[in-house]
């Protein structure tokens, strides 16, 4: 019978459902000993003999599919389909599902609370306590400052109503295809993305990781930004370039940065030197519930290719042409 | 002419509106010189030749204005009267006057940050990331646990609507005068506090320092709240006994704590060694807007006060039944 690779870890840590309902099905499955993200070549070395993929954000290419002639699902846990080479996977026949919806509330929830505390200094605060400094810092308020969101879709959606409660801060957003009932109740300005570098006091981004979007935001558009402005990247590591970041911190530009994913992870470089940028472990989507409604909605696929039943989660063939057309 | 002195600090120093308030109505001033709260000692030195206080969170005592006789109205920037003998000043005369509306809005917005930050390990991730460590941290969100809110007035209140963006979590909610109709919106439980202790995830104080609130949250309430439950204190220090959390923390009970305002401050106690604790130094109300908002309000009080005009900020004489009932 068909068996399964876990790669993404941890899985089945907080809730073991997933894990029961496969076993519940009479599957066969192995979970990636190395409680890590893989590289491409162990991953290559793990798969060679599953048919079944539940996929977490590890590079998942031509190579690697070639070391696993059995594959024929990729099931991933997530959104971002950056890691997975959709045009191989197509060209094998490897169907490509995902779980688009799942991690959304986590991520944008996540965001707001690197808002207020960028904003508030928080972060700042709290490390100098630690080293038994006292400074008070000011800040400023969400109604007080113009909030520029790139990437209006699932996330970006959500932060914007989530925004709300907060009262009536400016709000620039930007969208290559702007939903423009996003966020019926809130007053938003569809703009170009150098409109939102110039004038938002905060940045955040919610774009997937394309050739289009990868280094999208250089040194230029960062010393485009307001000398105290912020900028939140929790979509993925590489639509901020790195090197340019920690030039423009170093500087003295910016008065504060949250990054939560990195182009390599884990991340130990030099924005760790950087006390005002806020670093997290790419735990967007790490919220107990979201995280398992994705492992439990990856598995089921999983299970449903398996036993023969239609799928809920293919990923739209427009996704597959996005990758061909950045080729 | 009266002469001002001012205590507070920092003052006039995002926005100099205030200080060229009093310039325009060629009023003599003074500043703290020290840069930081006064002890009782300092206070009483300085204040001996002024006529009006401008005063932050310092003890103004019955032994202060002993030593200055000039004194006729403390004008406090903020809403707490902790720190005022408002029997003392009473039985000289000296009017009291304060600015409770202006920190709310700070306030409310600081510690929903402070909430995200503690459901999602933020800060933990933070300081291990500057570390050089990755570790992926699970969190959860508002909507996934229980919110107990002690106290609903201005500042609980605003927490509690502010929460309604983030969808319906549980909420319970103490107070001593409960206002049903505090957030409309949502379905708010209301409880005594041996409830909010036992039952809540998450427990935030919106208290005033009073002689029954001193004290009120000891180890035995500390203990009777969930292993994974979690405080925030942005009210005043004291209302939490600061050594039974240190000591509660160290024995692992609570997943993580929230303080912003200690016994005394600046505050560089054993809380300064508990990674899980978020330390912020005294900043719920330091955003700029709000801040500027008290300290022009607390300067217009001070200023008809010398011009002869009728105040508008003066405490209600409850405040002051309230110091005696508990003496």
């Amino acid at each position: 019978m068909a068996k399964i690779f876990i790669s993404t870890v941890p899985f089945g840590d907080k809730n073991r459902l997933p894990l029961e309902q496969i076993e519940a099905a009479g599957i066969d499955y192995f979970i990636n000993p190395l409680g890590r993200k893989l590289t491409e070549i162990e991953l290559s070395e793990m798969l060679s003999d599953f048919d079944v993929l539940i996929a977490g954000t590890e590079e998942i290419t031509d190579a690697v599919m070639d070391k696993a002639p059995k594959l024929k699902l990729i099931s991933r846990v997530g959104v971002g389909l950056d890691n997975v080479d959709l045009i191989a996977a197509e060209k094998r026949g490897i169907k490509v599902s995902y779980t688009p919806d799942a991690p959304a509330p986590a991520v944008a929830e996540f965001t707001i609370g690197l808002m207020l505390t960028l904003l508030r200094s928080i972060h700042i605060s709290n490390s100098q306590m630690h080293r038994g400094e006292w400074q008070r810092h000011f800040g400023r308020r969400i109604p007080e400052v113009t909030i520029g969101v790139i990437g209006s879709g699932r996330i970006g959606g959500r932060v914007l109503r989530r925004l709300k409660a907060f009262g009536s801060p400016r709000i620039l957003v930007n969208d290559i295809r702007p939903n423009k009932n996003v966020a019926p109740d809130l007053k938003l300005e569809w703009v170009d993305k150098e409109e939102i570098y110039s004038e938002a006091d905060l940045v955040s981004l919610h774009l997937p990781l394309t050739l289009k979007t990868k280094n999208m935001i250089r040194h230029e558009h960062l010393s485009a930004m307001k000398s105290d402005a912020m900028i939140i990247n929790t979509s993925r590591g590489g639509i901020i370039n790195e090197e340019d970041l920690v030039k423009i911190l170093n500087k003295g530009h910016l008065s504060g940065a949250a990054i939560d994913v990195f182009n390599q992870e884990p991340y130990s470089g030099p924005l760790r030197n950087i006390d005002r940028c806020l670093l997290t472990s790419h735990m967007g989507s790490m919220s107990i519930d979201c995280r398992t409604r994705m492992e439990i909605e990856a598995t089921e696929e999983a299970i449903r290719f398996i036993v023969g039943q239609p799928l809920h989660g293919l990923i739209p063939q427009e996704e597959i042409e996005l990758q061909r057309q950045n080729l």
